[in-house]
């Protein structure tokens, strides 16, 4: 153990159904390892921990701490916020008060941004603190990781939804024969191709997607839908809420940005369905998760959820070996067999990088994956979680956000 | 056994997760008790029974037909079609040929009409033939039945998927801080309602519920989700596809209308969104599931499933003690304790009548529902089914559709 001193972790962004894993892994190996030290937990990541608001995890009920391996959500609450140069002074200040000399923040592209900027104030500053992130994010978009935790479970809903929804599809004879699934993803197509895990034969769904990384054309669309309309009677698209065409433009932007600047997207699905009920005159439905598809620990992988939690563990492990500014990240063997061992990555490499999919994993009419991202995916959706259940419905847990909350001002 | 010949079964209308429960009860039961007569399958309902698309369900495999315990969408395929009388005298020519005396029709309000007027049909014609009908709809909107196969597993999806996405509406503090649900149930709001079942706590999700059995206010509406969003700073709302106002107008028609002339809706979510956006300039997210509510088997009911399959099964006990015209239905026992058997209904009572919510299981803000409904429906939604897996998704099965099909005119 390099330094002496206390532990933070926080979490940042949308959630995953596997987050929760990330940040049990890091408290119960600090717990184990951390030499006595607190680890405290930071209430609604960056923000609230510059607003004050942290609390010392160890006053938690182990049973808690436990239940966060098969809670979704946010256990510690999350949020979307954008440092400045201000804050991070203050963050300094902060973390100079409570003795913190271990801080994991546990998130996606942006969240990574304001991991690696608190280490470079850290560093700037001279205060000794090891900055480690761990990735989260179901949009996997995170460079220089195999994948990132949090995609294998919501690859696995959607895909159990494509099937599921398929099969309702093609088992009813009525005029609404064109279904449609708009997947998450803002310029990242791997959710999207998520659904190309559920096809077993060419009648059964997906039988078309449309990825954010290759420019939509609504006329070649439309003779898609068509040609597999005439085939088979019924059409399964899966398309990205981040759709653009030719020239870069949201096929379906919305009028909002959020506090990073990136649009706010919906309606692509509503969009696709008119078109083809104008143009095609074919009754289509379309079927939006949302945030379902970020939340749906009750059917998320088991491998995902324990590459979450080792993740988090191994956050921890590298900290205590005095490892700092770095992601840690998945590292996948070369082979048929699935094989998978944590590593790491400078965070400076992998703050604000978008991963996309390789354009040479997309067929060339555009619509459709190749085997490549098939033999990539489907070993991350492997295995179901045990998840308690009360009352018919999983008995997800609550970590107490009032218990052993932080004084950053004690009455002198 | 009262009468000597084969017996017809068919689904009709849209499926349940648990659909095909009913379909393996029946087929189970009456090779064990039909005394060697053929079972056949009608493909796609009524209408492909009128296009002679039939197959002998004693050539599939006995693994397929159990895999029917498992397996969502109308493993027989089922149809939306509403028959005439010209119909009825080719369905009982139909009947003749193929000397079918028993007639199991599978499906919601609109089936057990096609159900009931194929036994007056083959009554005024003096042809015996045992005629039942078996529940079926996620919408849990036929009479004279304390509940409906298939909606318990709707209804466990839903207040999953509620619980599961509330965790996130909670956790994440950024702008998008109302979230909406859109659930299915033309007319009747037994699906919307069974959102209620995720609450455990005043702040979790959800906090106003809205049905289409009392007419919507949007000032009241917007008043509502105001309050909420003033106290816990998150709002979350599911609303039923068919929502109307005082006059009884949609608050979001459709322009098209189904075979029995029934407005197809869609769109209340992103109705609600706009408004809310608009006037209290809050940001919302609506998720609409779709037919994910009516074929996630992977999280279906336990309860619901077995149910689903003692409707079949007792289907054919009723028809073989020489019982016809009549629908199998569910009767629960008084007491707190869940206890349901098997009873029968007149299909002329059931057709096309329409059963929806208690007024009294609506708060007198009509803006959530009572704990007589959360009594009512939440020991609906106990265990979960065990589904075969393959590479990580559920292992479906597929009737074979071509294996034995009925020749209706053989060469003479």
């Amino acid at each position: 153990m390099t330094l002496a001193g206390n532990a933070l972790v926080a979490q940042s962004g949308g959630p995953t159904a596997v987050i929760n894993n990330s940040i049990c892994g890091v408290i119960q190996e600090w717990q184990k390892n951390g030499n006595g030290y607190k680890i405290y937990g930071g209430i609604s990541g960056i923000k609230g921990i510059l607003a004050g608001d942290m609390i010392d995890l160890g006053l938690q009920d182990p049973s808690i701490i436990n239940g966060l391996r098969y809670t979704p959500g946010a256990g510690l609450w999350s949020c979307r916020y954008k440092v400045s140069e201000n804050d991070q002074e203050k963050l300094l200040d902060i973390c100079k008060k409570l003795n913190i000399r271990y801080f994991f923040y546990n998130g996606g592209n942006d969240s990574m941004d304001t991991a690696h900027k608190t280490w470079l104030a850290a560093s700037y500053a001279g205060y000794e603190m090891q900055v480690i992130g761990i990735p989260k994010t179901v949009d996997n978009d995170l460079p220089f990781t195999d994948h990132c935790p949090g995609y294998g479970s919501a690859a696995k809903y959607i895909a159990t939804t494509v099937l599921e929804t398929g099969y309702d599809l093609q088992s009813v004879s009525t005029k609404n024969k064109v279904t449609i699934l708009e997947a998450m993803g803002r310029n990242a197509g791997w959710l999207t191709a998520a659904g190309a895990l559920a096809k077993r034969t060419a009648e059964e769904a997906p039988h078309l997607i449309y990825l954010p990384e290759v420019a939509f054309d609504i006329d070649a669309f439309l003779q898609d839908v068509q040609k597999v309309y005439d085939c088979l009677g019924y059409v399964y698209v899966v398309a990205s809420e981040g759709l653009v065409d030719k020239n870069g433009e949201y096929i379906a932007a919305g009028s909002s940005k959020d506090a990073f600047g990136h649009a706010q997207l919906s309606g692509v699905g509503e969009k696709l369905k008119q078109i083809i009920e104008e143009k095609l005159q074919i009754k289509a439905r379309c079927n939006i998760l949302g945030t379902a598809q970020r939340s749906a620990m009750h059917f998320a992988s088991l491998r995902d959820a324990q590459e979450a939690y080792t993740s988090g563990m191994q956050a921890v492990k590298y900290a205590l070996e005095g490892k700092s500014g770095i992601m840690v990240s998945l590292e996948r063997a070369e082979g048929k067999i699935y094989s998978c061992q944590t590593g790491e990555v400078p965070l400076e490499k992998v703050a604000n990088v978008e991963k996309k999919i390789p354009l040479s994993w997309i067929n060339e009419e555009h619509n459709y994956v190749t085997d490549e991202f098939i033999q990539y995916a489907q070993p991350l959706i492997e295995g179901e979680v045990a998840i308690p259940m009360k009352n018919g419905l999983p008995n997800y847990i609550t970590i107490d956000r009032d218990l052993g909350k932080v004084t950053l001002n004690p009455v002198e």
